[in-house]
């Protein structure tokens, strides 16, 4: 397959298989487009986990253990923090630090976060454009029955217990697209988007949200092809299935599929939920999408991509 | 002996005795009012060698080793840092972080520096009154045939390195001196003042640039006792013999007497240049001042403390 393949993808879930794509696909064919709701400020530092999370497991620095943060990473600062009554719910290693850190700098100094991202990237030696949705501060603000919640003191320092009654995507409705995010979807070569397998309403909306950017993909020529977050029911990390629950939404991938409706042209269904694939009224691809290996992850891609070239061949037929 | 003591020191040297009087006197009884003129911005933490050390050494934290920072560090966000293309000349342990980001962090939510420095030593269960000379901010910068330099770019990036031809604190003419600090030389109880063994150009003169902090030393009814920075023509550690030799200053001890001289009722002197001891025209303790072991710091501490008992008791037999 040659052109560009968009990816679109949250934290950890959804940079599983980019990286599957960025290792079955040419280098700097892809683009991953990631979510920055997530971000936050936090003592003092510009923390960007998804971004983060994006560029450490394709660059293979990524703790499998924790599924966040730094591998081989060491903890003194968080130690010592603890011990002057700093901030301590939201941790952050002694590697990772040195990226927080280091970009705060660049950011105060006026680069913006896509050309930080990128500077990393290729520090990093990646050979994908790793780019975050926007420039802009877009900040996920979860409400509760106690009041409105910042992403991460939901997320984080309260573990996703207080019960999600709405989302907000605070700045959104003024954040313009990173310039890359936007060049990406209007490329003439675009072969097709990919929405990961990342949380619908925590990872992925938040782009959405961004006017311009839901615009360019409810339009754009090539197939975008969302990947089942959900397998069985459950989700295979993070609170993607107790979420819908919270919100009345049916436990489903028929959920996750209506909700992306005017943007997706087909669903990729783990082989476990094989049975619903009738209900749906796209073209569905069913696979095995629980991504253990690296080899999974490789496989996913490349049915994803597969999937993607039949339905831009029936998109084309069809003109 | 009861009262209050007060010390000034820089780093290094100048915390050595700090440190010895901290452990022989009374606890509460010591105010130490430490340079903030080698403090600067780095990486967007605002970063304080000489408060830092000192609070190290009282807290028995101080790297041994380095001379700086503190012990039992380890060093992953600087070799991480290195590999972003961060700024890698001034080491910052991971350890030591904490206390920059911790310490920026509070000061931009409108805390004081004064108000930051107390906290920390309270966590670190020090029981004398560890004071920055100010809240304001005052940055030596070194006159060199290359031009002016920040402290820090001369001291550490350039390893004192150019020739000095001027010093300049900038910032010293508007800044006011610590609350705290103020307090401590305004004190009724007040027993002595120590100018501890610190590079009396790069240390004590950034202090004493603030007008109110000298009128208050000049003024003071307590004795202003400096202990020799210089051994045998030499420092112990640290540039102030080259810099005494590169401003055309002879290099004994007798030319640190007289830069103090509206100053200080007493010196000390160390015992491999007693020769010069007739040549002060104030009143001289001539003693061991190298400080090799805490045994050292203690018996120095006690050394200083009588002569100023001596001092003092002189003084109030001619009032």
């Amino acid at each position: 397959m040659s052109g560009q393949i968009v990816a679109l993808c949250g934290g950890i879930g959804g940079a599983k298989l980019a990286l599957g794509l960025y290792r079955v696909l040419p280098q700097h064919a892809l683009t991953v487009i990631v979510n920055t709701g997530d971000d936050f400020e936090h003592l003092g530092l510009t923390v960007c986990p998804d971004v983060d999370t994006t560029l450490y497991t394709l660059a293979d620095l990524a703790n499998p253990e924790l599924g966040w943060g730094r591998r081989d990473e060491t903890w003194t600062f968080m130690r010592t923090l603890a011990t002057l009554g700093g901030e301590s719910w939201f941790r952050l290693g002694d590697a990772d630090l040195a990226l927080h850190v280091e970009r705060t700098h660049r950011l105060r100094g006026g680069a913006t976060l896509s050309e930080v991202t990128a500077a990393v990237a290729a520090r990093f030696g990646i050979t994908a454009h790793v780019v975050p949705m926007s420039d802009d501060p877009v900040r996920t603000m979860v409400g509760t029955p106690e009041g409105e919640l910042p992403f991460q003191e939901y997320f984080v320092r309260r573990r996703c217990e207080p019960r999600v009654t709405r989302l907000r995507y605070a700045g959104a409705e003024t954040a313009r697209p990173a310039p890359r995010a936007h060049a990406a979807l209007a490329s003439a070569g675009l072969q097709a988007i990919v929405i990961c397998p990342s949380n619908p309403y925590l990872s992925i909306d938040p782009l959405l949200a961004i006017a311009s950017l839901r615009a360019q993909l409810t339009a754009v020529a090539a197939p975008v092809i969302a990947v089942t977050p959900l397998v069985g029911g459950r989700a295979i990390k993070g609170p993607t299935a107790k979420i819908m629950t919270e919100l009345d939404l049916p436990r489903t991938p028929l959920t996750v599929a209506a909700h992306y409706r005017d943007i997706i042209d087909g669903f990729v269904l783990d082989s476990c939920d094989a049975e619903l694939a009738a209900q749906f009224d796209c073209p569905v691809q069913v696979c095995d999408t629980v991504m253990l290996s690296l080899a999974d992850r490789e496989r996913l891609a490349r049915e994803v991509l597969d999937f993607a070239a039949t339905l831009r061949a029936q998109k084309s037929g069809r003109q």
